[in-house]
């Protein structure tokens, strides 16, 4: 049973915990009155006692071992930031395994090991709440578990990466190669001493995997998604997206295939068309689309990332914990509806496509590509060219653009390994595919 | 206590009232699931039995009295879909105070009656759910009640009446006169057979009057808005919004001045800055923007109004109720964190403005108008001019438009009036706030 005040193990005071911890201080009253319980930070695990805090601290609050809080009876919910996903996993299983209903915001964790965590929390029937693993503050998952609950999701499309929608905004708005732009985006802060996971896609495909398993009920494992980031977009691209009337963004796609029984599940650099809002999110904001059965198209807009957002979040969900965690066997947390599914493969899913090669300055090129693209049965929409440059020996080279109609992404490969054959091609060509997604109609 | 099988009272079954009951039927097994209880639809109530019905329904499930929903002891929850305000409002009253939670989207009732009802419904514990009375399917109410709930809000602006965002979409994007435009949303079904509530800026005002009172605890009625409509624009305004860098959109502004301890609540069509979301929404679609003081601006963007969008959001409030009502003394409903505050009277808001005259076609006719506004403390940024007409006699006529720096109403107001006694300016001035709006930064 919860005392007369709920008592708070945090676990973790970085950028995100100090936000949270300041806030459960500063907006004390406001959070009482909402959640009708008073609360107490009882304990923090840190990993550094002695490093020096931005908060004032009372005597022996802290502590070096997250166990502590795990094994403190008085300690009514955990609060888990401490990143990364070894530590993490060991300690959200504790807290489970301990009845005790756990906040996350740690999108890797849940993508690595959500499919175990979700279950377990499932059968114990301890919640697990984790709306500051996608999109910041933006209240994706509350929506999906709550207000959104009666549809069947047809799909999720959304930029979910705030670094690399900064950068190929600034490539965009500025012409900046991708090089500046990431320096750019690391001298405002926006990117980390480390952008791996930011530009190469994959931290837009954890939150992708969290997304897919909380509508669909399906574990799904990273293995599962395709995933390009956009360190190989070049100026040209973006320039010959706007004058095709788009706008290329890293997009998460998440979508039901009922007659398949399947669900496609990729994150790559795409062609938004210029009318759809999607296009108009600029710099570091995240924005979500998703389609349901009944309710249509409803798009959640926010800033993806940064202390506050992820602050705001995770507060949203420790409220909802006091106010539940009142209440033994009840929980909004994660309620599956499973339909089983496989994941589409990359080679099956189908889209237009956007496909730009370097070619040879001389005759026939158009033609012996566009009779490849036939024999394979890839409709070509339109044909667009630019002047290129001379390469080291002098010759002249060309930009050459094909718009795809829909066409199966394998079939698509195999063409293009055909006219990587024909010698008038250089290097490899450029594919991005575009997304076709209905609003304001 | 609730029985093995949750028994709904549906009272209403017009356009939604049908969407509820159909998607009750056809999405049972999955609405079964997530809300973890099964479910009857038991009763529904009509005004009239005759009448030929969509779907199939079993005898005597039918009633003309509401009041048989309210009294059958086995009826768990209401669905309040009746519209109107009088005798909707019994029926809710009947139905609080019976402690059967109910669920409406009905804003006219809530604009009117909410002060009471919520009351009502805190104290005696018993929950009223109402996402589909603002904004159709977008989950505004319920992230605001849970996500974004550790937020003292700043501010709420928002594209909440469809029809009217419709027409002025079709004003700017066609080049119509309203009136055509109005014609148009009717022939399209955007419009209802009596538009009034939608262009003269009611439903909107009713929807705003909901959010206020949800996101500041503070009782409120209709009286307390300043309201405008779209009627008198005119497609000169529509033209030079867009040459300033502006579209018109008909805007709910929910500002908290904490200083002053008041809240700003104003209806108007106004000019949003190109550069602002906001200004992409187009034809019916709804967007709504929360800013948070932990949390910054996020955005909703949806289908505000129509059968499927209001039938998610009433379902996503029943399977709350489904999940809530085994639970007693337990609700998310409505958690006011009320401060004391004075609603802003018109004159003493503060933006920026557009004021547009026509004015007679001779010499020191801007030195005259910008005389008066410098007499009267109000700064210029811009004055901007376009040939007019000539009137009945022959004499011509210019239009002259003045963008005002930050000024109060009150100010603005005397200010004009001088103006008007200038004797070169013609008719009424059009004036429209411009809404200052931090995004993309």
């Amino acid at each position: 049973m919860i005392g007369d005040r709920l008592q708070i193990g945090l676990a973790g005071l970085g950028t995100v915990g100090t936000g949270v911890y300041e806030a459960l201080l500063r907006n004390r009253s406001l959070l009482e009155a909402r959640a009708q319980i008073s609360y107490e930070v009882r304990r923090i695990a840190v990993r550094d006692l002695g490093k020096p805090r931005e908060v004032a601290l009372e005597p022996g609050v802290l502590t070096d071992d997250w166990r502590d809080l795990v094994e403190d009876e008085k300690i009514d919910i955990i609060i888990e930031l401490i990143g990364g996903t070894r530590e993490a996993h060991e300690l959200v299983l504790a807290a489970l395994k301990a009845g005790k209903p756990v906040v996350t915001g740690n999108k890797a964790l849940l993508a690595e090991h959500g499919s175990e965590l979700f279950r377990l929390s499932q059968e114990r029937g301890v919640p697990l709440y984790f709306e500051a693993s996608c999109g910041g503050g933006i209240p994706i998952v509350q929506s999906l578990q709550t207000s959104l609950i009666c549809n069947r999701v047809d799909s999720i499309v959304g930029i979910i990466n705030g670094t690399s929608n900064y950068i190929l905004t600034a490539m965009e708005k500025k012409g900046l190669p991708f090089h500046e732009a990431l320096e750019e985006a690391r001298m405002l802060g926006y990117a980390e001493a480390d952008p791996t996971l930011d530009i190469n896609g994959w931290d837009a495909a954890h939150k992708a995997l969290i997304l897919a398993m909380l509508a669909y009920g399906t574990p799904l494992s990273p293995d599962k998604v395709a995933v390009r980031g956009i360190e190989s977009i070049d100026p040209v691209d973006i320039q010959f997206a706007q004058q095709l009337g788009y706008t290329i963004k890293l997009l998460v796609v998440i979508k039901r295939h009922a007659n398949q029984k399947a669900l496609e599940l990729r994150v790559q650099p795409s062609f938004v068309p210029q009318t759809h809002l999607l296009s108009k999110v600029e710099g570091v904001f995240n924005a979500i689309a998703v389609s349901g059965d009944i309710v249509g198209e409803t798009i959640f807009y926010g800033r993806g990332a940064g202390k506050n957002p992820t602050t705001s979040a995770v507060l949203g969900d420790v409220v909802l914990a006091m106010r539940e965690c009142r209440l033994p066997d009840y929980h909004t947390g994660f309620h599956p509806y499973a339909e089983a599914m496989r994941v589409l493969p990359a080679q099956e899913t189908v889209t237009p496509y956007y496909v730009r090669f370097r070619v040879k300055d001389c005759h026939g090129v158009i033609a012996a590509i566009s009779a490849l693209f036939a024999r394979y049965d890839i409709g070509i929409s339109a044909i667009t060219s630019r002047d290129g440059a001379d390469d080291e020996e002098g010759k002249h080279w060309n930009y050459l653009v094909f718009m795809l109609y829909e066409c199966n992404f394998g079939q698509l490969e195999s063409s293009l390994a055909e006219i990587q054959r024909l010698g008038t091609v250089l290097g490899e060509p450029m594919v991005l595919s575009i997304e076709r997604m209905g609003m304001n109609d």
